[in-house]
């Protein structure tokens, strides 16, 4: 692959976020080809990038997934029209909800209580509106969901009435499955019990269309996804090195990264001190209790070839700390030099900054945006 | 104290940031009077609220300390005119810096090699400006700076020529003295270090206005404060659990928050889910080598008291996980419940958002603005 073109990176004040279109371009890739073969559409969750441009590009005007109302009012008014709101909707936020719904947008919400359940269907009578909803299901206790064989499943799908529109899981333990093997089976598993609680809903005489399943990992490691109507994903644009980790990539894939200059040096302490600090990179410690512990990232040239053994060991608001593993001499980087830092969480590090500086092998450097706020 | 209206703040969105004034205002009073008693100005850290709200309320149009530029040119607009951008310079960055001389704000640079020394002497010289700056002096290793007997201080000094104002120290590390004569010793450290630069310019025939000390841990615990021209703190307008956790100030002290809402009950694990995640309280879990783990923050009620034994366990990125530290069972809060978070890092939780929700016993409920980016 060609290298993309950094030449201008030289003029922008730093620090600053960085994507690699190219990169961007082949996870993509691999991921669609990966669902094809498997029949199954995706759902792209557009909470990493949280960028128009990013999502028209790996996915075009394709069904999305959100994590706050704001995205779903920002992607709704760049055109998207099918929208799922993949966290637990608290009832004050239902008015934002009708609003969507009311300017064309099928904007559907999740929960995993009767109350939830009650809260919507109420809202959605006053309304005169139908709100769907999917019912959160628990696959491996990581965060929300009812399990399959709760008997609160049935009556939270009852209580919905006609805005039962599924059922959906997160195989959130996935993040921390090491082997290909643990991998693969947390997809199967997601699958299973996202399947078996659609069936629990059928058998009630309930209807149950959308059997949504995903994450990063599940879904680069799923092989059969029978009776699952979409993989939800987001994180996999970018990928970070929590992936590269637990080998779902490589660090060579890694889209985003934070550009940085040296301002300093400790030789007595054998660091590198960088204008990018956790304000640049987040706080986010990802690695910290996997295998390799990667610091705050590790660290390439501008050009992207990793700088060996060097990583960012400390992080003040504004001061990168870089350093080394076991202690071999950091490398010699005039005061002035740019670097990159691979960040531990794409999502993390992608919220701290406001835009993304764009480049690639076969295009000038543009610059995408992206949004924050709830 | 009377405690602020919240009536109105159930009509907000969550989550949010929240600002008690009357407590940022007790805060602000506090060490107003312990500097008054030392005959020492403040120079306010603007970094962790960076909003011209808060500076001018705490502060005034006094001189202050910036972590960015992008702050320093948001703080001029503002008509601040005394400005130290208190981040090591990099060459790329001065032509920004000339434009903020240039408009008559006397914006400060810090460094501490002797290629930025003569890079500010040639950038001054070739734009026929004085760009004034500190050298950062190093007193207990945190970070950058040059030891007071470093042989490189005198040459640094002489190769900024007129452009040499001062010296400048930051004892990061006291936050991690955790006794009050661990706090004292550092603040006293901290100043002699600065002073002991100082003359060392000046023996060497240098002019040294300034002579710059702080961190919030520091500047409340300093009690003599002879040779020091200034001190920095920016922190305690909020105060967070950190400086809790080593005695600076009280739980009860912290003016910023993150308001939350119920969206779910796991009783079977004894947890509460919310609706803020790590994007509205960060990554940041700075009281996690402090002898009292605070996770991702206690939990108080919307007006401020504290939820005994509640705390933010866990983080995706919009789910609060709450539970409580010895599994005592957690309290029957209904969803829709709003509660407060209150941050272990206040400068990295304040980042998460774009503005504050303002409340006070005294005043109508409002909102100040905060400034992002570099």
């Amino acid at each position: 692959m060609t290298r993309p073109d950094v030449d201008g990176l030289d003029a922008l004040d730093t620090p600053f976020a960085l994507v690699d279109a190219d990169r961007l371009d082949r996870n993509a890739a691999r991921l669609r080809d990966h669902l094809g073969s498997l029949g199954v559409p995706l759902r792209l969750h557009v909470k990493t990038a949280k960028s128009v441009e990013v999502a028209r590009r790996v996915h075009g005007d394709g069904p999305i997934t959100v994590s706050t109302l704001a995205e779903a009012e920002h992607f709704a008014d760049a055109g998207y029209r099918d929208v799922l709101y993949a966290v637990g909707i608290a009832p004050h936020k239902l008015p934002r909800v009708a609003a969507l719904l009311r300017r064309g947008v099928t904007l559907t919400v999740l929960l995993d209580t009767l109350v939830q359940a009650e809260a919507v269907a109420e809202f959605a009578r006053t309304e005169g509106l139908r709100v769907p909803a999917l019912i959160e299901i628990d696959c491996d206790g990581h965060r929300g969901g009812v399990a399959p064989t709760d008997p609160a499943l049935v009556p939270i799908g009852r209580a919905l009435g006609a805005n039962l529109a599924g059922v959906l899981t997160h195989a959130g333990e996935s993040y921390f499955a090491y082997t290909p093997d643990a991998l693969h089976k947390a997809a199967q598993h997601e699958r299973d019990v996202a399947v078996e609680a659609a069936t629990a809903l059928r058998d009630a005489g309930l209807t149950c269309d959308v059997v949504s399943v995903g994450s990063t990992p599940t879904a680069h490691a799923a092989t059969d996804l029978a009776g699952v109507t979409e993989v939800r994903a987001g994180n996999y644009v970018f990928f970070d090195l929590v992936m590269a980790g637990i080998g779902v990539c490589s660090a060579d894939d890694l889209a985003l990264s934070v550009v940085v200059t040296v301002i300093g040096h400790q030789r007595d302490r054998n660091r590198i001190l960088t204008d990018g600090g956790w304000m640049a990179t987040s706080r986010d410690r990802g690695t910290q209790a996997q295998a390799v512990d990667q610091g705050y990232g590790l660290v390439a040239d501008l050009h992207g070839d990793l700088v060996p053994g060097l990583l960012m060991t400390g992080a003040s608001q504004e001061h990168g700390v870089l350093g080394t593993r076991n202690g071999e001499p950091v490398p010699d980087l005039p005061i002035g030099t740019r670097l990159r830092v691979l960040p531990n969480h794409a999502c993390a590090t992608a919220a701290q900054h406001d835009r993304y500086e764009v480049v690639s092998a076969t295009a000038p450097r543009r610059t995408w945006s992206r949004l924050r706020g709830w």
